[in-house]
């Protein structure tokens, strides 16, 4: 079976935090959809296991942020790639999509 | 290591077939870019392995293809899901871009 997910659609901002939707989850990994207003932003964070995840930007600008206060710009078309070990978060400076892929799923 | 892809500058079209590009390759997962004019199409393929994948249109309209003809129209941050085993393809009508994410990679 194919599944469409229409993320500009079933997804929209929040003033209050970053808006999440959840687009698939298997056994194979996991697609968020985060939606950002410029300003906020997804801190810096990491899990101690296995595996890689990829940041696209779908729309918007503003950084990837890393360890040590690592900044690196981000905009439409870029991807970060991060194990998921390794320190990692997203700034909005404009409003801002990203699609976080994560294998295996967390 | 925090790695940033910039698609949109890394690569671009073609006027004689789509453009690929090889975005990452792991153990976890495999992300490439295709990169159609209006016209081009990624037919209609499966491989009998384990495993999902996810097409992600980043810029530009088109269509997700199936099995039976099946034709779902695509625009920038759909996104379809669909088991490496299952016929999926893609069909540009405008300059297109999408990335497409393989778990496990083939």
């Amino acid at each position: 079976m194919l599944k469409k997910i229409e993320v500009f659609k079933e997804n929209d901002f929040s003033e209050k935090q970053f808006k999440k939707l959840l687009v698939h989850d298997s056994p194979y990994f996991k697609v968020i959809n985060f939606n950002f207003r410029g300003g906020q932003e997804l801190p810096v964070h990491s899990h101690d296991i296995e595996g890689q995840l990829s940041i696209t930007v779908l729309e918007g600008a503003g950084e990837f942020l890393g360890a040590e206060n690592a900044v690196i710009p981000a905009g439409p078309g870029d991807v970060l790639i991060s194990d998921i070990s390794e320190p990692h978060g997203v700034r909005a400076k404009t409003d801002m999509r990203v699609l976080v892929t994560i294998a295996p799923p967390i």
